[in-house]
């Protein structure tokens, strides 16, 4: 059974969700509950596994806390939000290192420090076998602002908010252990310590112009499908306006891998991708550019289900199929 | 370094936690944060691993699910609140069961069901070695209400709200694969499927006469001890007021255990500890009794710190030491 049929399994299971202070349970970056008339409590919870999602020989411990917090509070942006609090539930195994777990718990309150929420509780554990990580961050919103990953509309334009694939390289990188630590720092500081996009993620939400938003953790074909799912819509995405990177192509060449797959395959991004009506995509450019933000437009939203992604070389229009884990081969 | 350690050291990195609304943060069952002026929102985060919280070989999934969510129940029964929705973690090795995972699943959502709270979000991820479930609960109670391990006074009768060490005798039971399921059963399920104590919680919380509460997770004289350091105060437990439970010293007899250990020094309890002045003693008892609760008193706080074991045996008194794991010798 796939990670997704068990999630909506357990969804079924756990009943009629009656509670008209609960605005969106599982399926979005966060939970949303209603606080006050003005105000929703955002929630969201986060595992990150020892040699699934990191590898305690490359990954610097202050680092690896500095990114827990990250990808928790990646999805309270995603919505919009600000984080307020979170909690930490960290499983050592019996060899653990006392400096290892202090280093990783300074790069957890660093990390707090910078997002300006507050650790407010959670549970030290014995594991048998790897570190374990469990965040839960909570977050607030505007109740009229926050964003959902349904209410993308056709003809929308897509979204994302900076390059993509650079830390699914990084990890091609160290796993290919292909060292050039200053060449490719960009990469793999992209790996070790992504930033949520809080900021962003509110100026987005504020602008009242953007009609559907994530942030993209499992790579854009995955995520844009779920978008498109709960949208009930399609897509389209067009390679030449993928954001274009040198120092990707470069550790694309170094490993003989194709940029492409990790752009539109690549996890762990942590940009926010989000879809908005034609006719505002004037005023978003204004209104980012004032922060000092770059946007990428790269599709299309489409009535027609299913994610293709058009390219044009030699004068030749292909189009391919992506599914939601990606696409086995380019042609 | 010592879990306790670990966790002061972390706190103390976590930094100023000048917020208004942070009524409480770690060294409480629950973080407590102001939702409006008459409610606070409470918060806690635990985790079960494989073979250090429980065994797949005797521990039913259904069983494991309700459990997973009773015990962080407990803490929001601790502070007096009610729960209100779950956030669930759940991480599988790669040779797992669908089956199995489903069932797990199942036991949550009935909890959930029991408690009258709502799974609203959470995670699955793959876990290289053995099951690891985490679980956030959010819950709520009125804000003059809440319960805090501070706040017990010199002289207050120490409660417990149930029988001791029976988890830790159907645990020792399964350990020393005993068998004999029939005539073991309260103390099999104590292990297996223990139960928050939260609309007792709620009621003495509403009663105002409790001055300090927690559950019991970690066997009376490790939580007692948090409540001592807490109120800056000692206690004096009655050996002659502990619960008298036949099954206990039934199979402690069969396992040549000292069923007195199990009740000191014995987790997973799950029972409410809590103290009362004297002087509101009569009243509590009365208020209980109405609701059909049977409560013990085992105890009395004191001025001066330290905690004790009072007996008399043959006329001849004895005061042993106790620390917060327990002790290691009775006279």
């Amino acid at each position: 059974m796939k990670e997704r049929e068990l999630i909506r399994r357990i969804d079924a299971m756990a009943g009629l969700k009656n509670d008209p202070a609960l605005l969106c349970a599982i399926g979005d970056d966060c939970a949303v509950v209603r606080k006050t008339d003005e105000l929703v409590l955002l929630y969201t919870m986060d595992t990150l596994m020892e040699l699934v999602h990191f590898d305690r020989q490359w990954h610097p411990p202050e680092l690896l806390g500095q990114k827990a917090v990250s990808v928790n509070v990646s999805d309270i942006a995603a919505m919009g939000g600000f984080p307020r609090y979170l909690l930490f539930s960290l499983g050592l195994p019996p060899d653990f290192d006392d400096e290892w777990a202090l280093s990783l718990s300074k790069g957890v309150a660093r990390a707090c420090d910078r997002y300006g929420c507050l650790l407010i509780g959670g549970d030290t554990v014995s594991s048998p076998a790897g570190i374990t990580l469990t965040l839960t961050v909570i977050g607030e919103a505007e109740t009229g602002q926050v964003l959902y990953r349904h209410g993308a509309r056709s003809g929308d334009r897509i979204y994302v908010s900076g390059p993509l694939g650079l830390a699914a390289a990084g990890l091609a990188l160290y796993r290919g252990e292909a060292g050039r630590e200053e060449e490719f720092k960009r990469l793999y500081e992209a790996h070790l310590d992504p930033r949520a996009r809080v900021r962003l993620g509110n100026i987005l939400a504020r602008s009242g112009l953007v009609n559907a938003m994530m942030d993209l953790s499992d790579g854009l074909a995955t995520d844009l499908a779920h978008i498109c799912e709960r949208s009930g819509l399609g897509a389209r995405i067009n390679r030449a306006q993928l954001p274009h990177d040198v120092d990707l192509e470069k550790a694309a060449a170094l490993l003989e891998q194709d940029s492409l797959d990790w752009m539109i395959s690549g996890g762990e991004d942590y940009e926010l991708l989000f879809t908005v009506p034609e006719s505002a995509t004037e005023k978003l450019q204004e209104v980012v550019a004032k922060s000092g933000y770059v946007l990428y437009s790269v599709g299309r939203m489409v009535g027609e289900k299913g994610m293709y992604l058009v390219a044009e070389e030699d004068g030749y229009k292909t189009v391919t199929a992506i599914d939601y884990r990606g696409f086995d081969h380019f042609s």
